[in-house]
C-alpha cells in the first residue's frame, strides 16, 4: 500500500466518522447485530483463511504459544459475534452530559461526550482483536483503522470483510471499520498522521508499544505493561497473602495484571518466605530473589541485575525482604510500569498509606491483582489497560473511547 | 545546562511530587500565600531584572508587541501575587472521588483523582505565565518544570527564586517549582524525557506547539491555535451577527479565541456582506474574501490560498458565502483548527444541526466566541485552551492538570 493509499483510506475514514458521530444508539445497536451475523454467516470463509494463516505460521516455525492466539474456531467465532451483541447491551457513552452550568451573565455552558474520530489500533497477533476493536469503536462512535499483524492477515480480511457486508446491509458506511494493510512504512505513516487519525492504540507486546509511543506524532494511549507488585506487611493474614499470591501469579502469567514481584515486611520473612517459596514451587513457579531472599531459603534463584524492573509474563516471581511498607512503596516507584500494586494487610493505616503514596493505575488491598480488568470492573468492554496519566488511566472502556465538546448557548452575548 | 543537570533536575522535581501529592489543602494553599508574599517582597529584585531583560530584548531589535508582552511593573506583579492567592481560594481537585461501585462479589472499587506528577511547561516571554503555571502545578498536587523563553530569563529567575524561597519558608521542598534553563538542546532533553516527565504543555505560538508536538515522546497537551470561524445563518438577528462579530474579532484580536472567519448564508449575503464589511472596515479591521464576498463589495480584499486555513491573530478577517448550515459545516471541517465555532440564528433546529455536527472544543450559539476561556467559564484558573481531543478539550483548569487512580479494595478476594 503506498502512501497515498493509507491516507486515502485514512480520509475515507473521517468520513465516515463524521456521520458515525450523529447516529443515535439504535442505529449503532443495530449495526452491532448486522456485524455479528455477517461474521456467523461468513464462518467457511473466516475459518478456511484462519487455517492459511495457521499453516503459513507453522510453516516459518512460529511457536505453540502463538499459534494458540492465532487460531479460530467456530466456539471463538461465536464469541466474537456474542461480544458484538454484547457491545449493543451497554449504555451510549455519546451525548452524556458530563458538566451543565450557567455563568453570572446567563450564558449556558454544558460540557457533553462526543467521539474521538477515527481510532488506529495497532495489535498482534490474535485476530478476536478485529472484531471487538472495531466493536468498540463503533459504539463509542469512531471509525476504525486496524493495523494487525501479517501473521494474521487472512483472517483479519475475511473478518473485516464481514463487518463492513453487516454494516452496509443496514446502510451504513463500510469504511467506518477499515484494515490496514501494507508493509511497516505504513504503519509509519500511520503514526504521523496528525489531522488525519485522532489517536493510535497499541494493543501487544513492551516492544510494540514502546515503537509506537515513541514513533508517534498522533496522540497515543499506552497500554498494558504491568510490573505488578505485592506486599506482605506485618499485619497481613498469611495464608490470605499466599491464596492472593497464587491467584495473581498463576491464573494466567501471561497476562498484565498478573503478579511479578512479591515484597515481604522483614519481621515476617523468616516465617513467611519459606511457607512463599514451598506454595509457589508446588505451583510450579520459579522464585528469584536477591540476598534479602537467598539467606532465608537457598533454593531460590539469584536476581540478575535488572530483573526488579521488568515483567516476566510466565511461571516466576521476583522476591525481596523490605524493611516496611515505606521501603516498598520506595522499591515501587524505582521498579514499578505503573500499573496494579498491591498491599495485603489488616493494619488500615499501612492500607491508607500504601493507597495514598502508590502511584499506580489500580491499587489494592487485600484482593488479587488479576481483578484490574474492564470486564472483572464491570464496564462490559475493554480496549486495554492504559499505564499512562493522560486521557485514561486502568481498565478503558466505551467512555474513555470519547472526547467532550463544550456547547455554549447565549442571547446576544458578547464580552466586555 | 547538561544533558545530566536538567535530568537531575527532573529527578528532584520528581521527589518533590511525591511529597506533593500527599499534602492536605490546607499545606498546599498555606504554599500558595507564601509564594504570593515571596514575590511581593521581591519586587525590586524582579523589576530590576526585567529592566535588564528589556534592555537586552530592545537591543536585539524587538517588536513592540513582544516588549509589552515581556514588561513587569509593580501593578502586574501585584497581579501574579493575586493570582496565588486565588487559587488557595479554589478547591482542592486531588482526592475527588469521580466513582465508586462495588463488584457482585463485594470488591469495593474507587476512582479518585490524584495528580500528574512532573508537569513540563514550554512558553514564550511573558513573565507572569511562570508565576502562574507554578500556582496552577502546585494546586492541582504536580512539580513544574517551567522551561520559559531566553528573552524572559532574568526575570524568571527572580520570579522563580521567590516562589521557591516561598516554599522553603513553609517547609516544602524548593524542587516543587524549577526553572529550567540551559541551550536548545535543554528543550530536547525535555520532551524525551519519559518517566521523569508525565506530561508537556506548551504554551505560545503554532511554532512552539508544532515544535513541541513533534518532537516529544512524553505525552503533550496541544494549546491555543485557534482559527475560529462564525456562521451568519439566513434567520440570524442581523444586529447581534455584527455585535458578536465585532467583539469576537476586535476585543482581543491576538488570542486564540478571537475570530478569524465569517461564513455568511447565501441568502442574506446581499445585505448582510455590505453591511458587515462597513462595519468592520470602521472598527480597523480589513476584511479578505474569495469571489463570493468580493462579487458583493469590491472593497475586499481577494483572499489567497490558505488564507481560510491559519490565524490572522490581527485586526483581519476572511470572509466567504455559503449556501446553508451544511455549506458552512464543510468549510469548518476543513478549515478549523478545532477550537471554538459559532451559529447566529434564531432557528433552533439550524442550530442544533450546527452544535451537533461541528466537531470543536467549543460550539457557540448567539455568544461570542471570546467566552471560551477559563476564568469566563468560571473555572478560577486557566493554564491554557487544548485543542486536541485526549484527556482535556477547551479551557484547562484544575480537575485538567489530574490524572485518575482506581483504588480497589477486597476481603482476600482471588479471580476464579
Amino acid at each position: 500500500m503506498s502512501h497515498s493509499d493509507f491516507h486515502d483510506q485514512a480520509r475515507a475514514a473521517r468520513e465516515a466518522a463524521h456521520v458515525l458521530a450523529g447516529l443515535t444508539r439504535s442505529r449503532k445497536d443495530q449495526a452491532l447485530h448486522a456485524m455479528a451475523a455477517a461474521l456467523l454467516a461468513a464462518q467457511d470463509e473466516v475459518l478456511d483463511a484462519n487455517a492459511a494463516d495457521l499453516e503459513r505460521a507453522k510453516a516459518a516455525g512460529t511457536a505453540q504459544s502463538m499459534l494458540d492466539r492465532l487460531a479460530l474456531d467456530p466456539a471463538r467465532l461465536e464469541a466474537m459475534a456474542r461480544g458484538l451483541q454484547d457491545l449493543a447491551a451497554l449504555a451510549d457513552p455519546i451525548g452524556e452530559t458530563l458538566r451543565g452550568f450557567s455563568t453570572p451573565d446567563g450564558l449556558q455552558i454544558s460540557q457533553v461526550r462526543v467521539p474521538l474520530g477515527v481510532v488506529g489500533i495497532i495489535y498482534e497477533a490474535r485476530p478476536n482483536v478485529t472484531a471487538d476493536a472495531a466493536g468498540i469503536c463503533l459504539k463509542s462512535g469512531n471509525a476504525a483503522l486496524l493495523r494487525g499483524s501479517s501473521s494474521a492477515l487472512e483472517s483479519n480480511r475475511t473478518v473485516v470483510a464481514a463487518l463492513r457486508n453487516g454494516l452496509e446491509e443496514v446502510g451504513l458506511d463500510p469504511n467506518t471499520v477499515n484494515l490496514v494493510e501494507g508493509g511497516r512504512e505504513v504503519t509509519g505513516e500511520m503514526m504521523t498522521a496528525r489531522g488525519l487519525v485522532d489517536v493510535l492504540i497499541p494493543r501487544g507486546g513492551a516492544g510494540l508499544i514502546e515503537a509506537v509511543v515513541t514513533g508517534s506524532t498522533v496522540p497515543v494511549i499506552e497500554t498494558g505493561t504491568g510490573n505488578c507488585h505485592l506486599f506482605v506487611d506485618v499485619d497481613a493474614d498469611q495464608d490470605m497473602a499466599l491464596r492472593i499470591m497464587l491467584n495473581a501469579k498463576t491464573q494466567r502469567p501471561s497476562v498484565c495484571n498478573a503478579l511479578e514481584t512479591v515484597l515481604v515486611h522483614r519481621k515476617v520473612a523468616e516465617t513467611f518466605v519459606p511457607r512463599m517459596v514451598q506454595a509457589l514451587t508446588a505451583a510450579g513457579v520459579t522464585v528469584h530473589g536477591d540476598e534479602s531472599v537467598t539467606c532465608l531459603e537457598p533454593g531460590v534463584v539469584p536476581a540478575g541485575p535488572g530483573e526488579y524492573d521488568a515483567e516476566y509474563l510466565s511461571l516466576d516471581l521476583a522476591a525481596r525482604v523490605v524493611a516496611d511498607v515505606d521501603e516498598a512503596v520506595d522499591h515501587i516507584r524505582a521498579h514499578s510500569s505503573g500499573h496494579s500494586e498491591t498491599i495485603i494487610t489488616g493494619n488500615l493505616v499501612t492500607a491508607d498509606r500504601f493507597v495514598s503514596t502508590v502511584d499506580a493505575a489500580a491499587v489494592l488491598v487485600n484482593a488479587s491483582s488479576r481483578f484490574v480488568d474492564g470486564g472483572e470492573f464491570g464496564f462490559g468492554a475493554e480496549i486495554g489497560i492504559s499505564t499512562q496519566k493522560l486521557h485514561a488511566r486502568g481498565p478503558m472502556a466505551l467512555a474513555e473511547m470519547t472526547s467532550t465538546k463544550y456547547v455554549v448557548r447565549g442571547q446576544g452575548h458578547v464580552r466586555a
